[in-house]
């Protein structure tokens, strides 16, 4: 990635690779988003408005939060994952290049409801386009902070390159702890234990919503991940200047605006009536009383509609 | 860092950082060391050469391994710290802005003769313009990987943002364990323990250089760090294509070539007679063997010099 690269991602997606991406000067065009996935033909139309723009030469890839994404907990379907590559495929003679996709699989093992669902590695057959990023944190230890990738070889030495420059090389002992868990199948068990107590938490927080939230605040209940994607009725601004936000601090209620996770893309206006919900880090008790918080800072501060 | 930025450092110095300068595109300049550190006359007639070009705006900082340094194992005095820091200020109006001394004390701790020299942090007051990288990895367990910073106020929003793109926190494990050995006392024990263990592998690197290097050879006795550096006479190459270098390989002795510690800087040719030897992980009787074959090498490859 270079100053003035151009990177795809999902239409909302997870601010802390904006961030990344916004440090070395990227731009972003943002994908619709839809119950399966991305929207693929809002993915062809966007490539073919930036072929016809002239800007394709500067798309390098596409970035897919695959599993109950961050942070609406989406699931991409295994036939769109097939129609994302197709898609990707048909615009490379025009960019010039290959154009990759970034799967982000860090919450993939974190599942209590419906089938695993294959990779987009499973999709292609060599030379494979798929960029596969794991993580044992995420399932495991949060603090454990090692992960994998599985690339595509021409890329191999450049991101061996990156990684050895920005850390000199993973912790080796948390990389002994994790490749023992591994072999003792302890790391299997934790991470169903884990998984287990997440599905109680994310049924006692969609609960909470039902019992809380006003009736025209809209949520899907997550088959696994971290969070609970809320959406407020389009007037009512959850950012960090909202009245929403600022009454939630007071009562201590931290949430991530919806708005954060929007990359900056000229061709849509930002929506400002989201959160994201996370019932990671949270005790069943603090999941009570911050959703019982927020469903009173909905009904008062924020107006009318919630009472309607 | 941007591209185009220049980054004054030490002829030798740190070949890892020179890859990270490189990978961002930032120029360096290379400044004489001596035996105490930097010369700080050639620093300023640097400054004033870039001055002259016009290029003296693009300059951000200076670096410095300031103790026991990686190669050469020298320790900037105190003195030199001093002078060092009046040299950037006078030259800060010219360049439009604060001119770093970014001080990389990564081997303070292994210190094995000699006195504890103060940091730079301790000739300036505030504003300062040291920025002082330190660690408990190098001194207490290289898989730890664990490190600290203390910045101007200035830098440290920027340098939390970059640090939270790269690796959005230090891995928790690791900090709690090191937060209880530095609590316990454990930490200053092990330190003082692997710092003796340093200090008899130096010992013996050097007698196994005074027996089987032949006497053209130069180095100087560390009295820090995990590193001797030896200067062969000029003609004799010691690159990756040197004989010198495949005919140590081929008996599996291996040592970092002199001339990637030598930044790219076109106002003088790049050293290419020199060898880091380390001490560090290698074993005793590694060390014996290492030292021996490769005193063999330079007999019977490097040519008629060794025997003379």
């Amino acid at each position: 990635m270079t100053r003035g690269d151009i990177v795809l991602v999902e239409d909302p997606t997870y601010f802390v690779f904006l961030g990344i991406l916004q440090s070395h000067g990227v731009q972003c065009r943002a994908i619709h988003l839809q119950e399966d996935g991305l929207d693929t033909e809002h993915l062809a139309d966007t490539l073919r408005a930036l072929h016809r723009s002239g800007q394709l030469p500067r798309v390098k890839m596409l970035y897919v939060v695959s599993y109950y994404q961050n942070p609406t907990g989406i699931t991409t379907s295994p036939q769109k994952k097939a129609a994302i590559l197709r898609v990707l495929r048909q615009f490379e003679k025009a960019a010039g290049h290959q154009l990759y996709l970034l799967e982000d699989a860090a919450y993939r093992e974190l599942r209590f409801a419906g089938p695993d669902v294959p990779s987009a590695l499973a999709v292609e057959s060599d030379p494979s386009r798929v960029i596969y990023a794991g993580t044992f944190s995420k399932p495991f230890a949060t603090g454990a902070r090692v992960g994998f990738g599985l690339l595509p070889a021409e890329l191999l030495e450049a991101v061996a390159r990156v990684k050895g420059n920005h850390d000199f090389g993973s912790a080796n002992l948390l990389q002994q702890l994790l490749a023992r868990a591994l072999a003792s199948g302890r790391y299997q068990a934790h991470v169903t234990s884990v998984a287990k107590r997440y599905a109680q938490k994310a049924a006692l927080m969609c609960a909470m919503l039902r019992a809380h939230f006003p009736a025209a605040v809209q949520w899907t209940p997550p088959q696994g991940g971290l969070y609970v994607w809320a959406r407020l009725p389009q007037r009512v601004a959850t950012g960090f200047k909202s009245n929403v936000f600022k009454a939630a601090l007071k009562r201590q209620v931290l949430y991530v605006p919806g708005e954060l996770c929007y990359a900056d893309d000229p061709t849509r206006p930002k929506p400002r009536h989201e959160m994201r919900l996370s019932f990671g880090g949270a005790t069943p008790k603090d999941i009570r009383l911050g959703i019982q918080r927020l469903g009173q800072v909905l009904s008062q501060v924020a107006g009318r509609w919630a009472r309607a």
